[in-house]
């Protein structure tokens, strides 16, 4: 013990020859809140120090650093992740990156030049002072960094009709595990030459490099949205009427809530959601002008024919923000129920209706309180499960509820995780998801980038 | 010789107590149309054999049998390639998937799962049969495979609001240089869940496994277009109007020709084109209903507002086909006037202008006619340079204007390749794009995947 923590020391202080007081964090109180993310992972390591980089040479130096003494690192973003991606490893090295803020707009390549610690919402407002638009928007948006959207390849309410976080990036810059610097991709709007490195990169949570720069496309500014809320009586009703929105149309956003969310919501705001409702769908369309009007009168429809008991329209903006916020409120309203296990599972399209139900039933069979919200539109559920963490016996059913809801979502063809990433909450189920030769395949593109396994070990793959 | 002859007697022995008659084609002239795609170079080798494969496991035995021999194999498409990814090297086996033709639509999960025989018009007529549609559209849509769009990420005229084929690929089936055939991705729309492989395997060009199958994601059909056809008096006028259009609206197409393009296709069809116009820009929106004229008409604007000298606009479909197929000429019109070399380089959207004035002096300084025309919209041109190959004066100055045009789209922070892929044709100038650092890790991935190097040797990396 004495001597770990003497070489320790003397680490600390190779580390401290390099990096200024304000960059390196040593002191164990000050550490302590660069060692979970959102998963708040009991399990935590405890690492040797922290690196709160402010260039792409800090970065540089600390994988280095790591290399020729065979440390471990963590990359850390704003530390809002879900998965665990970010859980500190004893004796690592946590190079947090929330202190690299660089942000510029090229109007004219429509593209944005974006350090890694920018907030999603920072560059959303960046852009849009140019009468741009950044158009992912994870419920995180405003506390998340794109750093970490990058790394997870982050989803969000709008990706149904304008894709995930990488259909937006086109190139990278990145310190791979020796130190070295890479920029793939660029500022080019298409490009087929090599290997789609940047593709990779983006969701990599971190185990094959760290970014330090993205160039990001922007597009023109969203044109207003119009709104539709309906209240369905059964949950299959409501994701009937999801897929046949999809078939027949392209919204901006499709929520879904069911009857535990609405009614904790419900708890919280006192707006007056029906309670008895199974289910709530929120559906956006951004078509521009009249169209969306069109858009919307075919929605409203497809809504009331499929057994909807009430539906709601409006172009009003700041009418149909109290029903976004109101979904995006359902998970700390159902927080307050108690502890929550968070599910990420997604399905094909076709599957959502026998994975909602399914979900309802595992909620009856173990017992414990479920409440689902979906990114419906693209077959991404939100499953949150509910426990008393001071009651083992409903603990431990609540973590059977998680393993029956993955297991589920395997069965219909659906993936662990569709938005958070695997980080290390997921990771027992990868293989059984990937299947092995899968599984090895990534570890084969791992290994060759990391031979010496040193960038974020344990997560994502 | 006699050694070598009797080796290769031997190998397509082994080869034909595998394969059926139909299946293995050995005798040389019969090879002859597998040994070239549509780069047609010159140095194309002869293949010990080509495999007509019908099935995955007739790619994975040849691919055993490769990498048991250690044998090249060049992957095959429809062979409508432009780089010369498919050329085949001498005692190589060519594995032709033009006859894995399977494609089923699955309109609920609103995807098709597709073999890489399939031509890109069959999906479109599949999709659209079920009410879908299947966005990316390479001018070859009628003669080329989803296989070979696969392997490229093709692009084509609507990627510059739909993207290129890689954001429709769901999944992919593939089988690696050992025959091990492994499934990545699957028919979800949103997955975090390990390394993105599928998006690195799309636009590998066959160098890092075999697409045997192709899960495509579907979107709703596309709303019926508008056009608006505009004639600049200078290359300056077009590409500021370009940056103006794509800053302000969302096209669905927005195709370039300039002078040289317009009078050739004018020689072929007499379409009362403005032969004395720099530039002739064909724009389309397919915003729904009344929106789309209201782009129509900002789009107009711009264009008259930018100095154009004739802007004309229309709602109706065929009078509009007309300019389309006259962009899409473009290439055989001016093939006419001799020889091509054809160019794929892409800029960022500030820097088209500047590209687009330099092919102009390039053309000056080599004395060789160029035609430019262009995917305006995502900063993707086509310079085409005219030859005569029995002038070796001639020919050499179009190769160095080949290259010139290469350089100067390097010096702007361009791309050698925005959609036609590396091949072989553009392997030469690739460290110089890449740098030697990208350029290694690209061969850090390829050498991960393919430790023997049998796959497409010499090209994409």
């Amino acid at each position: 013990m004495g001597r770990v923590s003497t070489e320790a020391e003397h680490l600390r202080r190779e580390l401290a020859a390099y990096y200024a007081a304000d960059v390196l964090i040593v002191d164990q109180d000050r550490v302590e809140k660069y060692r979970r993310d959102r998963a708040e992972d009991p399990r935590a390591g405890v690492p040797l120090a922290v690196i709160r980089a402010e260039s792409t040479e800090h970065v540089q130096a600390a994988l280095r650093f790591a290399t020729l003494h065979g440390i471990p690192v963590v990359p850390r973003g704003a530390g809002s992740g879900l998965s665990g991606g970010a859980t500190a490893i004893d004796g690592c090295l946590v190079v947090s990156l929330e202190r690299m803020k660089g942000l510029a707009v090229d109007k004219v390549a429509r593209v944005a030049y974006v350090e890694p610690g920018v907030i999603n919402s920072e560059l959303k407002a960046a852009a849009a002072a140019h009468g741009l638009w950044y158009p992912p928007d994870p419920s995180s948006f405003e506390i998340s960094s794109i750093g970490g959207n990058v790394a997870t390849n982050a989803g969000g309410l709008c990706c149904l009709k304008y894709g995930t976080t990488g259909d937006y990036v086109l190139g990278l810059t990145v310190v791979l595990a020796s130190g070295a610097v890479v920029e793939v991709g660029g500022p080019r709007l298409k490009d087929a030459a090599g290997l789609n490195l940047t593709r990779l990169f983006v969701g990599s949570e971190g185990v094959l490099g760290i970014v330090t720069r993205a160039i990001l496309r922007l597009v023109p500014r969203q044109d207003p949205v119009t709104t539709v809320v309906a209240s369905f009586p059964t949950l299959i009703a409501a994701t009937d009427a999801v897929a046949e929105i999809m078939k027949q149309t392209r919204p901006s956003m499709l929520e879904f809530m069911d009857r535990v969310a609405i009614n904790a919501v419900e708890d919280m705001t006192g707006m007056g959601l029906d309670r008895t409702a199974a289910a709530l769908l929120v559906i956006q369309s951004d078509e521009p002008a009249s169209s969306s009007s069109v858009e919307q009168r075919t929605i409203a429809n497809i809504c009331q024919v499929g057994g909807a008991t009430e539906v709601f329209a409006t172009t009003d903006a700041e009418e149909a923000e109290a029903f976004v916020v109101a979904r995006r409120l359902a998970v700390p309203a159902v927080e307050r129920l108690g502890s929550l296990l968070l599910e990420d599972v997604g399905v094909p399209l076709s599957a959502l209706g026998t994975l909602v139900d399914g979900v309802a039933a595992i909620a009856d069979a173990q017992a414990v309180t479920i409440a689902l919200i979906a990114h419906a539109g693209d077959g991404n559920t939100h499953p949150l499960i509910v426990f008393d963490p001071a009651d083992n016996d409903c603990a431990d059913r609540a973590r059977q509820a998680f393993d029956d809801i993955m297991r589920l979502a395997l069965s219909l063809g659906g993936t662990i995780t569709g938005e958070h990433g695997v980080g290390r909450l997921k990771q027992p189920w990868l293989t059984a998801y990937l299947g092995p030769e899968v599984h090895e395949l990534n570890r084969v593109l791992k290994n060759a980038l990391d031979p010496r396994g040193i960038l974020n070990p344990g997560a994502a793959v």
